[in-house]
């Protein structure tokens, strides 16, 4: 099993085929950062090659099974361009995109960073998200290699934190992460809602929002995932990952529904 | 001058039509949020009544005039319908919209908040942004009373905190806030680059998400917006609005430019 070859889109007159694969789920339903990349290499294929803003709207659940990708460029630009899309299985759209596409090997100016990236034990003193066997983890842990700060782990024995976050370490299994894999590492730490002391089990995701700032190094990515607002019915997840050399590489936001206690 | 006027749009077959105001710009090109609403009236008229989580792709600067909304909607669901949009002007489209839509009268849930609004000095010891006649401050504070945080404030007399953050208060001289006067209300505030010490004078916008929380009470907005990372040619402006009841009733994120010097 592959990434890049489990999110491959194939070009069939105006739209694109894909496959939704089984094993990159959550209890039976495809990751949506998954989702998100199979639609943005669509997106790709007709603008420029790298996602830098991407937003998805969660309609409703994906399983395995064929998927049309329909790509439309709203505006090409020189440096962006902007393009839509949808994704959709065989009876109903699943995901519905708009996103701003660049060459990130071009990106340049002025740095300057306000943040610092998580601080983490090394990564073989993490708490390893492994393929159990049983329905947690999940079973898209048989790809990723995801090792979670100690003391964000305990909610796995019965012990949350009680401060709605998730700090860690990412890498791919078996292959080197590009920018879609950024897409897919937004959206596969637990939900930080794992850690708050709230009677929840599961917090639908609405909206999805990438910033992808950079292409990432080989190795490990830097994670953090963070809730500071959970009101109206809804909790924003603000995730931020660094790569193995100290850059920032992705942000994002997602908006995600509190189902009533 | 009213906000609820120069929003206002007014259907027309598949379509509606708008006007963009003089006096909603800034040197000349209307505000990126004040747009924002216009089309997020055509596609509330759609489908629900408020938005909830709205993305804004930029593709090009407005000028007062006639303009064309397009929504369609992609999914109707129960409590949130999606709808995608296209605002054009008479030669070009300008912004490209995806949506969530809902009542916002209905929303509940457990509360949880993890961060505490702006603490800002009394409205009348802060700094009163006026239309002076000049270029600056631009003529949408004709419309808008904002002021703004001493500390952050003396930028404008050559002097930038070196923080890029802006603090403070913000309400509509004439008339009450709605859902939609939060939309603009998070792209009002002068860019926070403005008290970064770098050589910069101007960050367009390339993506703006606004996720309204909640509709406000009348009085005061308590807003910030701060900058964490200028990196990649891009910077991230996160915003968040709290009511005077001190409910957080819109998160924001936008992504902009960052124009070599």
């Amino acid at each position: 099993m592959s990434f890049v070859r489990d999110t491959a889109v194939r070009r069939s007159g105006d739209h694109f085929d894909a496959e939704v694969v089984p094993g990159w789920d959550v209890a039976g339903n495809a990751n949506g950062g998954y989702l998100m990349a199979i639609a943005a290499r669509a997106m790709a294929a007709v603008s420029k090659p790298h996602p830098v803003a991407l937003t998805a709207h969660y309609l409703a659940p994906a399983k395995p099974g064929p998927v049309t990708v329909r790509p439309r460029v709203v505006k090409e630009g020189r440096r962006f361009s902007t393009v839509s899309a949808s994704l959709e299985g065989a009876e109903r759209p699943l995901i519905q995109l708009l996103g701003s596409f660049a060459d990130l090997g071009e990106v340049e100016g002025p740095v300057r960073i306000d943040a610092e990236p998580p601080e983490l034990p090394a990564p073989e003193d993490c708490f390893a998200m492994k393929r159990s066997g049983g329905g947690s983890p999940p079973p898209l842990m048989s790809h990723l290699d995801l090792r979670l700060h100690p003391d964000d782990a305990r909610f796995a024995q019965g012990a949350p934190t009680g401060r709605p976050e998730f700090r860690g370490w990412l890498r791919m299994r078996d292959e080197p992460l590009d920018a879609f894999a950024l897409l897919l590492a937004v959206d596969v730490f637990p939900p930080t809602i794992f850690n708050a002391n709230l009677p929840i089990a599961w917090t639908p995701t609405l909206e999805l929002t990438a910033h992808v700032r950079g292409l990432p190094v080989e190795g490990w990515l830097r994670c953090r995932f963070s809730t500071r607002f959970i009101t109206g019915g809804l909790l924003e997840e603000d995730g931020e990952i660094w790569d193995e050399s100290g850059r920032l590489v992705a942000q994002s936001r997602q908006l995600a529904l509190v189902p009533r206690a």
